[in-house]
């Protein structure tokens, strides 16, 4: 009986209320890649997992895992493992891959470009829109499929297009006027790759400052550290 | 006579010998953005900063920036504030500024060519040396000053460049022969970018996995976050 009702119950799990309140960001920050690796076990037609394995296959422990995904609700039944597809579902209905976002990407420079051609939109649910920029030479041309448009051009077409996020890759000096063109259009979410950090007061905005270069003096950091000791032993 | 004290150990402190030891990865993760922040109050040729000015500009508490700094050593002294140039040399130090390392990429996609010409690596102390590339019709032109020079010749010339850093934008499927490519020829930092988190055993060997994917998708996390409290309001 006890055993039915485990059953039932993953499957009337599903319809519960996704709970986003008060969860630490750092544990946000670890959902994204709970995503990745629940992607590749579905790649790989896998049905169920164990925490204590997904622990294994990404180096965290168990009671980790179980910890961050019990903050929303019951996804594993014990001795059942995860469903995978149901978890990843769910997760990534938390990370926001069915709201139906919308994005596009100011400056078609050289990481304006790669943002644009890669998957990652795609994958996650948000539909790439255009690409715009201040230089004519560019204008009209097309990467990846996606049209390079005028900034002229962008409040309107926000507007138009109802575009819930814009991805900034312009000169940090433009930042400032693109994010009040952005705001005043109705863009509600800013990843920000300008090398300044951007704010915005308005709650309902959310900004993402992305600094490339904070990960390669972690990287360097680490490197420093290994050297030491290496020097020590 | 305290306070003589207190400005001679402010001078003293210097040549001390920078500890790394046992410091949480979040506290080492918060370190360039505080090396942003002070690169950019010496542009404003700003010589003393209190640790309650410094938090409120990063909008974090002063006591988490005291107990961050005071985990290398002191960098402050009650009442006088941080010595910014000081500190930020400190900082970059730990960060490994001064190291003299050396960084090839390796891929001459968008993603490639925007690293290579981004001044991240020259502003923190890495020398970018060469990017390389399979495409016959890209070898021998040059990115940003960078000449693109032919795959094959990366295992020697990381060799003989006694190059630290590569950085890794080629596509997944080639990352693994990449890597043993360059580890063999004593390459010991790798720094990430393709979809495949990268995993290697070798202790002297730093890896640096960057998802630009879970930068996106905790944005849209925190903007389905709040279109669910929009609603509930």
């Amino acid at each position: 009986m006890e055993r039915i009702d485990k059953v039932k119950s993953i499957f009337e799990s599903r319809p519960e209320k996704l709970s986003r309140d008060s969860v630490p960001s750092a544990v946000i920050r670890r959902l994204p890649r709970y995503h990745r690796y629940l992607t590749e076990l579905l790649r790989q037609n896998r049905m169920r997992i164990s925490s204590s394995e997904l622990a294994s296959m990404m180096r965290v422990t168990a009671s980790q895992i179980r910890q961050d995904l019990n903050r929303f609700g019951g996804f594993g039944q014990q001795g059942y493992g995860y469903n995978i597809r149901m978890l990843h579902a769910k997760i990534g209905e938390l990370l926001g891959v069915s709201e139906g976002f919308s994005a596009v990407v100011v400056g078609a420079g050289n990481l304006g470009r790669a943002l644009v051609s890669s998957q990652m939109f795609e994958r996650r649910g948000v539909q790439r829109l255009a690409l715009f920029d201040v230089n004519p030479a560019i204008i009209g041309t097309s990467v990846a499929g996606i049209t390079v448009l005028p900034y002229a051009s962008l409040a309107e077409y926000c507007r138009e297009h109802k575009v819930s996020i814009a991805v900034l890759t312009t000169p940090k000096e433009a930042s400032d006027e693109v994010v009040s063109v952005l705001l005043s259009a109705g863009v509600r979410g800013v990843w920000n790759f300008t090398n300044k950090e951007l704010r915005v007061e308005d709650p309902r905005v959310t900004v993402e400052n992305t600094h490339l270069g904070d990960a390669l003096m972690t990287l360097c950091y680490e490197m420093a550290k290994k050297r030491t000791e290496g020097e020590e032993i």
